[in-house]
């Protein structure tokens, strides 16, 4: 039977899958629409094939392990990030770049336990959820933790361990945050860093997960996000861009002709384990926001994505490497690895219902928009340190418009999907870093402490004390 | 059902969970209590509720496969414990950390395969296990593979594959000769390091397992300790601490008028790295703790351990962070790092029956502790090079304590267990340090090669063989 | 019951477990042996335990979530081969190896999408199969993701979902790819590197694993190879010994005497850490190979997979490190860091059928031939920069033997697979190498280009640029 369809399956690729589902969201509570009660498609059992009801607490038990084998790789993506970003920036600012994420993880986790999730995810009406504090375990779990086996069933039916979908979107508020770190690396202070990180992740991403995931007005107006794209990649994108433009380039990385100072990374190794970090928490990013499973469908649909996000990433790497040897004249490795970076941005949206030979295109047409916008960002002097906002923000907005162009979908709804969260990220993340560039407290370091580096001069720990290092030649040209 | 219980959530948390498990033993052999026979409670199915009969295969993989992937990702703590280690010696010293580390990992399985599973699990009674050799997998198992359908039965009653039980325990033991090498680095000979290596792995750590998780008279006693913060961290912790005290500081590192004098890590990135790595791996550590994975209770559960175990790290770093901004007047990298550690030690000793907030308040006091105890080590002229025994002996004796204060649970078990742990461990690594220092081996390199280096005077082979360093001035200044 | 079993298990491993599996293909797809027809040993359940029908959609889950979450280790393997390597070299060199990784592993994930996996187990022969593009989910998946639950038991029926059986294969062939890179970095130019790569992932590979895994001649012959010594390990091998013959020693690696002149590894603790990944990683390549987990039986196999995986490494350490006291008169941590690799790849023929001590003694060997191997490699001036031929292919030859002759088998089943893998592969390599050599493009950078390094000189971005380097004495020497 297998064989049979494995060797018929290049046949069957030249139809196009059918949309399995017109909307993913990660939670569709019971709510109204126009009258009727919509039952969450996870208690629907959608799609249609179920596990016997013999079964439930093993579908219960998959469904929950899924959720923490995968989420701890999205964890190990926060490594990957504090790799990729403090290879890439001088060895004068790689020890702040280290603390920034030590810190930034430690503080998504904790603002998505007091806040961030109730906002996203409980009670969630058109545009937010509950503004109670902390989140813990269901009743039913609890009394089943007790010793009541009367409560199984109770638990049973939720699907999941409550915490283990906690554990899941909290990794993912992180992701988030990361993004913005490498932007805005080697002149952004740590304190109004962590201030805008804590605003990000407490209230920011859950706003726009409420609309979502969380079954809010994008939701129910159609707007498919299966992992992401959006959601978390362009978030984290739309704040990246509001802070470069705030705290402006580093000294002397445009010239006075305008021509950008090549800025090469410090340590290739690290921001290539980095990618490699990256590429591997992916299969856990997009394999988990399967969120389920425990069916045979669920176990297709997760291997379908987890091939389509390599397939993707594959891509990715290999047309931004040709395009910048056609445009550069060299194959350049750092735009190789942000290719990849933009080929999993670009698959994220629609994993699930993308035909492989399709991931492919997608993935590199993401490599070569993240490329160009590499180069488009130094036109308009805009220093984003590691090509965040190409690679999350621009690969973003195309892999949200893909999985509609590709699967099917309201092409819309995409669209306002795009621009509400754009505008609503962009323009309060942009009060925010305004505020903190006007307070006392300031956004940027002094110009001091930028020539020194953020290590000696804000931080007191040099990444590499013992290494004989290069005289920094851009401050002095700029002198 | 579940949004219900969701948005009930806060209000529950503040209800105490009842304490689960009054002691939690990683393994309870059917021993006689007083005439009355105690049934395993692997085999009671404890918490009471069970997969139906016929689904007791599928717990027996689930069971298992638990075993094997959270096994996996704590055999990663090595790496993360290497790296910790490497970047934070000088690098004169460093690739003999990665040696030291390596090799330990090496002897840890093969002693745990020969000796120390044995010692640990196998018949124990009050004190010790089984003196017989090796390690293997059950008959009915070898049946089993055998194509003896039969043997099935007798395979699935077990609960586990026999040997995935012995995988997870060995990653274990491996832990614990990690926390020893780092304090003991850069003066310490490798001979005596692989012999007590040996020693620890083999005989030491077992027998305060077999008190415990093997069953013995800690584990009758009412002793608890899920995951390990006496029985794996303070057991590392007391014998790093017993090796600090023999061989006395390294050269240099206090001046005449008693101060410590800093010995910045030298590759900061490396560093974070391996925090993150032993981060990820502790879901492992803790996760996979839960034993089993063949229910909705266990999955519940094993998804509250992953998420106490986030919090604390993450509380660990933020106070340990603003300890140091208090402290020492900056935010000190190092010591957020060491905070995450010392939260996760924390939290070890009880992340499945602690409620999420005492979790935060745990790790954030382990953190303090740990912050605090670097300091007190410095002041007791003890040389701990990476601050392994605040992270792993201070932090885990308050984890020991604090999961007593918060759940419930005997708190002279608790104080018997760390100090009969403490008093064994110390006591005996104090005697084999000794012996071995007063041996014609003795257990610190000359003063030529700590001057040198150990890579360059030990090992031969230099960590960065073609980067020019800084002269060290410590040595020097000490002449 | 368990703890029985366990105090009976040193007994009963004095006696060898019998051959579970006469021969274990990685599919056998029913083809017709002299006119009758052999039902696939997948459908067959064996061994002879399944789950009962009402669970075989848990067991398709299951099996299914082993291949992703096995086969996501397998490709961090790739990250691990790229630390090694790019620690390995010489600092010049290691942004190139850093490309071609991420290169190679992109090539191969997209050619065997295209091409590779149809060539290796679609419709195979005794030789080859299937010359159709691109590969996918059945019909029946595609049905079921449509939400036809009709087609829920023909899915059902096939095991495992078709594309995680792709995912864990195609993180195979990644794997050979990665073996070549090591043994020819520093020397050979990058698009014949990439061109070479094209080839062995999307056709020599394929082809041998059609023979084998595929069902082809060898694998009717008996010839047995679990996760690849011979199929993966020595295939990567024999192409990268072509590479190496043709390519020729690194300019001033042998001195006119005819020494080997020492090349130390640039970083250490990337080497180190790149073991570290590797050895992780290999937990999913042989755990993962057992193709399921479906039943009691396949985890209690893939146990005791890990069990000897790990055993093996350990040993191939211990034994390396000592055998470099003997020879060398110090401890070469190199050498111990490549005894790992070396006891890893000999235990992979065989880790299900291989009792535990068995692969203790198998790993040591493993190791001390690889240990001999970078010795005699060095007298024959081949100048391998990893050890990689050592590693793999001799330890991989050694493996598959070592299998047959610890656990039974036809041994001239496996001196036939050997034989016939080396020819074909070393014959076809060196012809591929032959021509690009001998083509406009040539193999060998410039001697300019050597002397310069392939970062500044042929990918024009320096792995280290701010750190100050010793001048390489290697070229001036040579002079």
């Amino acid at each position: 039977m297998h064989l049979k369809a494995a060797s018929d399956a290049p046949l069957s690729l030249g139809t196009i899958w059918r949309v399995v589902k017109k909307f993913s969201p990660r939670r569709i509570p019971p709510v109204y629409y126009g009258g009727v009660i919509a039952i969450p498609a996870l208690l629907m059992g959608e799609p249609a094939v179920e596990f016997s009801e013999s079964l439930s607490e093993a579908d219960f038990v998959l469904n929950t392990f899924s959720f923490l084998v995968w989420g701890a790789l999205v964890m190990w993506m926060c490594a990957g990030f504090t790799m990729l970003e403090s290879g890439s920036v001088r060895t004068k600012n790689a020890s702040m770049i280290c603390l920034k994420n030590i810190g930034l993880y430690s503080i998504a986790g904790l603002a998505f336990f007091f806040i961030g999730y109730n906002l996203m995810y409980v009670d969630v009406g058109n545009f937010i959820g509950s503004f109670k504090l902390m989140y813990g375990p269901s009743s039913d779990e609890l009394a089943l933790l007790d010793g009541e086996a009367g409560a199984l069933g109770g638990v049973v039916d939720q699907g999941y361990a409550t915490m283990s979908d906690w554990f899941f979107q909290m990794v993912f508020v992180a992701t988030t945050a990361s993004i913005v770190s490498g932007a805005l690396a080697e002149r952004v202070r740590m304190w109004p860093f962590f201030i805008f990180t804590l605003a990000l992740t407490a209230v920011i991403y859950p706003i726009v997960g409420a609309w979502t995931w969380g079954g809010g007005w994008l939701s129910q107006m159609g707007f498919q996000d299966f992992a992401g794209s959006t959601i978390v990649h362009s978030t984290g994108g739309w704040a990246a861009l509001a802070g470069v433009m705030i705290a402006g380039p580093r000294l002397g990385k445009f010239r006075a002709n305008g021509d950008a100072r090549p800025t090469p990374p410090s340590n290739v190794l690290i921001v290539t384990l980095g990618v490699f970090i990256l590429w591997l928490g992916w299969f856990g990013f997009n394999g988990g926001s399967q969120l389920k499973l425990g069916s045979a469908a669920d176990a297709v649909a997760m291997s379908n994505i987890l091939v389509n996000t390599n397939l993707a990433a594959a891509a990715g790497v290999l047309v931004s490497l040709a395009f910048s040897r056609f445009i550069f004249g060299r194959m350049d490795l750092i735009v190789g690895l942000n290719g990849a970076i933009a080929g999993l941005v670009s698959i994220t949206a629609g994993p699930d219902i993308t035909e492989h030979y399709w991931a492919i295109i997608i993935g590199a047409i993401g490599g070569i928009l993240c490329s160009a916008g590499m180069r488009l960002l130094e036109k308009l002097k805009l220093d984003d340190v590691v090509g965040a906002i190409p690679a999350h923000l621009i690969a973003g907005i195309w892999g949200t418009l893909a999985v509609c162009i590709v699967a099917g979908g309201d092409i819309v709804a995409q669209l306002v999907g795009i621009l509400a969260v754009g505008v609503f990220v962009f323009a309060l993340s942009w009060l925010i870093w305004k505020a903190l560039a006007l307070s006392p407290l300031g956004i940027r370091v002094t110009r001091d402490v930028e020539e020194l580096g953020q290590d000696a001069g804000e931080l007191g720990i040099e990444a590499y004390p013992e290494f004989v290092l290069m005289p920094d030649s851009y401050e002095e040209e700029e002198e």
